[in-house]
């Protein structure tokens, strides 16, 4: 699994970051997932190999233009690229609604199906080996974080087969293929035989959040934490709570206590430079976080591609 | 007078072509004016001098998608820059009401008012020096051109006033700030003596539209017609007149037909590689108006920019 950046920057784009988009793609295939669409997220794709047809489904974090305003644009053009496969949207309640508004005052056309899912109402979301959860956190509006929990191929458990006396042969390839058997009259059930090998590999995405510490459940065993750290702690005290975001010593601090491996901070401020400049920069946000972190921490850039290793490890590709 | 592309692609952006967008700046100070509005139109604006404190007005063509997406980002941008004064934004039926579902429903803040004018309500919009009308196309839906006629600075007409008997002195320099004055009793209006030297610049700014002769009228005496030419004749002919487009030929007709000194094509499909490539490409479209107009053509590129000369004429800068 990799998780493609397409925008990094906290409210307006820069020159460097758009506003916030982040694919997470298949390790096989074409397919690939998108959480939040700021305006410009398709012209950020056509700057990588991610294509239209392969895109399986979008979730939105919250409701604000950064997050959210490159939906009407990028629906319409995977019209124009010709898709046809439905389309599943998760997202808070507002979206929806303003979709089917831009179609009937401004002439958005789908032909491919939307079927929009509440996120309130989201339990867990399955598609193929990918299990969605939602998880509410603190903003301005109701912002979500969702939990990416992809499970690896099942195989077969041997052990348990051999000493139940189930022979080699036709029924392990059954039930190899997830299909019940029978043996003697008797019913043989695949989920019984079949086991993972490997943990699941585990990511969680948040939308803005001022309160890191409501994802202690969500990043339990959890192999990466994508989070928001919009400012430093000495410009998030100037600023104020009022704008419901995180600095990055309170993730950092979060991140450490629940042990979390790997930790990709984004949503920056423009008012950060590119690390190098003179403070505010980049420097300032990483030294911020390290000074408490002890995993692998990375700042994420536009375009910047991350892979999430079957062990469960992360490196930047 | 400046035009700016923000934005030469049809339907969708490219790497080399955002969606439409167009500003007309002007000479002296910051003022400008935004024609259309496709996504991506404020972070093409990243890489101008242009401020969205100098945006003196918006004007949308039409409803479709390519040429209005870009309206929420860009006015919520501006409300992070902190403009406070009103914008007026003169647009078809649905933009105004799609933007205030915006702001209901996905939280579009604009500290600042909006001044909405309905096109199909447009008489004459005067700002400062600046005259606008509209002018019906032919399109999918209601498609509209802007005439921009842009008013030299009246100055004194010195052989009236002294024909007239009318002395130099602190009354000609009422009249030259455009008040009345009073001469033996008797008003002297400011009207009956300045007179504007030069003659407007003219420049038609054209939507989507099927039929450039609609244009008849709004192009007498302009200089500068900016006009769709989505296709070449042959690929107009091959995807049929269902989507209400023009090719190249037809447009270099019609601006030689009406004598227009200057025409400006933009609105390409995506189809046309630039010039050198192998066909299709922006050389097909260039040999099509070429063959048929005399006057001077332009194939329009993003963040090229054209200067309207007190004259009249134009040149790229």
């Amino acid at each position: 699994m990799d998780l493609l950046f397409l925008g990094t920057s906290a409210g307006m784009p820069s020159k460097l970051r758009n506003v916030t988009g982040l694919a997470l793609i298949e390790d096989q295939g074409k397919g690939w997932y998108l959480v939040d669409c700021g305006e410009a997220t398709q012209h950020q794709l056509l700057h990588t190999p991610l294509s239209m047809h392969g895109l399986k489904a979008i979730f939105i974090t919250h409701i604000h233009g950064d997050h959210c305003y490159g939906l009407p644009g990028l629906l319409a053009s995977a019209a124009m690229q010709g898709r046809t496969e439905p389309l599943t949207i998760v997202a808070p309640r507002g979206v929806h609604e303003w979709l089917e508004a831009t179609r009937g005052l401004v002439e958005l056309y789908t032909p491919y199906g939307l079927d929009y899912i509440v996120t309130d109402s989201l339990d867990e979301l399955v598609i193929d080996d990918m299990h969605i959860t939602a998880h509410a956190l603190e903003h301005r509006v109701p912002s979500w974080a969702y939990r990416f929990s992809q499970h690896a191929p099942k195989s077969l458990d041997k052990d348990k087969l051999e000493a139940d006396g189930i022979p080699r042969g036709p029924i392990w390839g059954l039930l190899q293929q997830g299909l019940d058997a029978e043996l003697d009259g008797r019913p043989v059930l695949a989920e019984q035989y079949r086991i993972e090998r490997f943990p699941p590999t585990v990511m969680v995405i948040g939308g803005d959040n001022a309160r890191p510490e409501l994802l202690a459940a969500a990043c339990h065993n959890a192999h990466v934490l994508v989070h928001e750290a919009t400012y430093t702690t000495e410009v998030s005290a100037r600023v104020g709570e009022e704008y419901g975001h995180s600095d990055a010593l309170r993730v950092a601090r979060f991140a450490e206590q629940v042990g979390l491996p790997n930790l990709i901070l984004t949503h920056f401020s423009a008012r950060y430079k590119p690390a190098g400049y003179p403070s505010p920069s980049m420097d300032d946000i990483r030294q911020e976080a390290e000074a408490v972190y002890s995993g692998q921490l990375f700042l994420a850039e536009d375009f910047a591609r991350f892979r999430v290793g079957p062990d469960g490890s992360l490196h930047r590709v």
